[in-house]
């Protein structure tokens, strides 16, 4: 019997990989609470590593073109292809996810970097975008000026939520690297085991020059305080830590850029004609419960409050409960298991307290304010939320629905009476990274985009002609902008080569038009 | 003989002018001290104010086109001109301007009202803005997405510096109305007759409709406590307010949108070879000189570093020192005054200790750290600052020049002894709005462009074929992006039709083709 002490991740800084002192974080299976790593950056040294991503990381990316950088990118790619077994049995013991939940993270983190990629390599062999057409600044017809995207010279600081080690840790790093940017990765450490296994077979491949990725796991420590203008911060997770980052003496004081992707109430929305039978209802319940039990529930983009037309409220909430009713929570390693755990006791203990908030103002359907009991299962050691429908009793009046993020297996019902208390109601989330509408008239469709426009970053519109071949409402797809305004904190990322200016500082250049000729032969456009 | 108490500036609120109790601030000429107004926004009802402003405004102008607003926003400038004179009047007796200065600020304005007139006419009779070419998301040929620009649903808080009354105000509402965003504007208070004037026009000449603008003449007050997710913040000013803006509780809960300009140590360069007598380097003389004389140094765009080779140093020195000794300072209604004094004594105190500081690792080349004395003013009284060059001894070893912004009259000659040293002493401005290159060698302003341009938001180069044709280092042209990075805030405006951005959330829609052709027929397309 060998003495069992859970590995100790390493973090990867300055080129090597090093231990924090002490633990700060046990990273457990939320299953069982079994152990799994230990996780602490206590003691390193991040002043030196953000240094190093700088000097050696960037100008080695920013000597290379966007193609050849696009080539990396598809090489981190095939290194991660290579070791997917292992990182599926990482995300269901580390994140008690199911197989085709680990398929999300770790295909999706895949497959953005594959689609990077491929648009990397559209951008041709040229380091500088030209984001516009030269135009007039005067009379004189030779004096013109055009905008111009040129690479941040610092580090992009990935700072990333607990509920997608793999695919969030990658979404990022594909755009700043292509970008020319290099990426220090800080992955929230209570499911970092996947982000650190990954980091670690990129960095053993060797496909990346020196400095352009690195990993940090453990807590943040100091390493807000000895950042620069020239660096740029993606932070994905709570409006509150959100809030820390942005108000950071440091940050502000150098004027470093934020991108926030927070919280999020999203909604879908079932349109006032559509009636029980239609493929456009059943296309509406089958992905409320999708969005609720997928990833139980651990989505930024998850559907948190369901709007149906008052008048077939009890259709829509009866058709949800009994496709609820037969979703298998367990430990996700069975194969019968839809559903597994979320991530620690904590996320446990918040999610509960969350429904309890917003059961004050609505009655449960199914599920509840307390852990399941579940066979074979020690509700000491693991972190279960049963799947939970709420309906709520007054939507005129209920207000902790639309400020109450749920991050597990819950959403609420709402019915509304017109159009246009649905929008309103809608809109009532305080800005929301997504919301999808279900309907079979075109014309509400395209009235639900005018109005539900501004306080979304992204609309799922569903209409019978692909009622079965849509992306789903909570998947991201590289290709669509990511980040809504307001309570969802005001990002952009992803959106195709758009995500690339976050990396980017655009510059409006004024000069000759032989000046702008020559940028202009040296350069990929952007549109 | 009337009692001559000064005017107070009414606020015009909720669709009425009111006055605020008591006084604030007192508005001065700062050539004699002379008291011409008062501002106080005390009292006042500013959520009733910015709900006004939601409800009414903001519908009226979504429900035009942007060819109709263009329309509107033509008709702001027709009201401007035709009062042109009256504000030229005040710009000079509140802001200590020369008639040219005075013709930066108020024509400035009105050009850039023109140009958005004019450049929303393009866009035609349609209410939203696709950004790119729909693409397919999935297999399924029928499923698609395209990003669409929704205009926000709130109001635009324009917080605009004292420098610029009449253009600062208007390139931000011209911008906004555009959009279809309603702006309550907040001038700073020292300066604010200017602004008071000509909103007051526009609202009697009736041609906007009502909560399209609002003006909040004195302190912010309980402003941002009001917010919403749906409101968006621009401000121009300094990186302290600017600070607090950002880390106020209600904005960073409720997510509001906040664009920066701020503190920026704008350089300029000229190239290695550059000699004297050639039309390069009596252009960057001539810019330096006008930068460092326009408005008193008052502009956030203003030159403030001057690069130039070591071995050519004393040649420039001497040129610099030689035009500002012919630069008449005094009362600018004298029609041989070239320069007026700054705004205030509190400006003319934090310029003065600014001099002092950069003094602390620079020589005196011309003016100095303390108020001129001047024929016919009363030193008490008035707030002159004197031309003032300075010139760093080493500058491998100076610092503040690269951190104190001086908002006056004043600039500091740094010699460099090779382009690579010179690129990476610009950059230690730490992020700035613009910087300027002047050379013959059209490769090494392309280098310029690469090297410098992710620390600016606007490059001027300047080669000998628009050596007199060029629009200016410090004058902000609509169509080029303004705002620069770090320190200067990492904001957007302006950029032609790219500074719609702020005012507009970008959604991606994915729907079907058919929906998302109804969409772009019902679109204006940016690009």
């Amino acid at each position: 019997m060998s003495s069992s002490r859970p590995e100790q991740l390493e973090s990867y800084l300055g080129g090597r990989w090093s231990p924090g002192e002490g633990v700060e974080t046990e990273l457990s299976d939320p299953v069982n609470g079994t152990v799994l790593a230990t996780a602490s950056a206590r003691g390193l040294d991040l002043a030196t590593a953000l240094d190093f991503a700088r000097r050696r990381g960037g100008p080695a990316l920013r000597e290379l073109t966007f193609s050849q950088r696009a080539k990396l990118i598809g090489a981190v790619a095939d290194v991660l292809v290579a070791n997917r077994a292992r990182y599926e049995a990482i995300a269901i013991a580390n994140s008690g996810n199911t197989r085709s939940d680990a398929a999300i993270d770790i295909d999706g983190g895949i497959g953005t970097l594959k689609y990077y990629a491929r648009l990397g390599a559209t951008l041709a062999d040229v380091r500088l975008i030209v984001d516009d057409k030269p135009v007039r600044l005067a009379k004189a017809e030779n004096y013109q000026a055009v905008h111009v995207l040129s690479p941040r010279r610092g580090v992009a600081i990935h700072i990333n939520a607990f509920n997608f080690p793999g695919w969030g840790l990658w979404e990022k790093a594909a755009v700043s690297l292509l970008a020319g940017v290099p990426a220090l990765a800080k992955p929230a450490s209570a499911t970092a085991l996947l982000s650190h296994a990954m980091v670690r077979d990129v960095v053993a491949a060797n496909v990346l020059p020196a400095g352009a990725i690195s990993l940090l796991c453990g807590g943040a420590g100091d390493l807000l305080d000895h950042l620069t203008a020239d660096d740029v911060i993606a932070f994905t997770g709570s409006s509150d830590t959100a809030g820390r980052i942005r108000s950071h003496a440091n940050v502000l004081r150098r004027g470093v850029a934020v991108n926030v992707e927070a919280d999020s109430i999203n909604a879908a929305l079932l349109a006032p004609e559509a009636a029980p039978g239609t493929p456009v209802f059943d296309a509406f319940v089958k992905e409320v419960v999708r969005e609720m039990t997928v990833k139980a529930g651990q989505k930024c983009t998850a559907i948190r409050r369901v709007f149906v037309p008052a008048a077939g409220q009890d259709a829509v909430t009866e058709a949800l409960a009994a496709r609820l009713a037969k979703v298998a929570v367990g430990d996700p390693r069975r194969e019968d298991v839809r559903m597994g755990p979320v991530v620690t006791l904590a996320q446990q203990a918040a999610a509960l307290a969350g429904i309890r908030r917003i059961a004050q103002e609505a009655a449960f359907v199914c599920g509840g304010p307390d852990a399941p009991a579940l066979e074979g299962i020690d509700p000491k050691k693991s972190s279960f939320v049963a799947p939970t429908l709420l309906k709520v009793e007054d939507p005129a009046k209920a207000q902790a629905v639309h400020d109450t993020e749920v991050f597990g297996p819950a959403a609420t019902i709402l019915g509304y009476r017109d159009e246009n208390e649905a929008f309103a109601l809608v809109a009532r989330g305080g800005g929301s990274l997504v919301a999808s509408v279900f309907g079979d008239d075109r014309d509400f469709l395209a009235r639900a985009v005018s109005e539900l426009g501004s306080a979304h970053g992204r609309l799922l519109a569903v209409d019978p002609t692909v009622a079965d071949v849509h992306t789903g409402h909570g998947i991201v797809m590289p290709q669509c902008h990511h980040g809504g305004p307001g309570r969802a904190g005001n990002g952009e990322e992803l959106g195709g080569l758009n995500g690339l200016r976050l990396y980017h500082q655009r510059v409006a250049v004024q000069g000759s038009t032989a000046l702008i000729a020559m940028l202009q032969s040296k350069a990929a456009a952007l549109h």
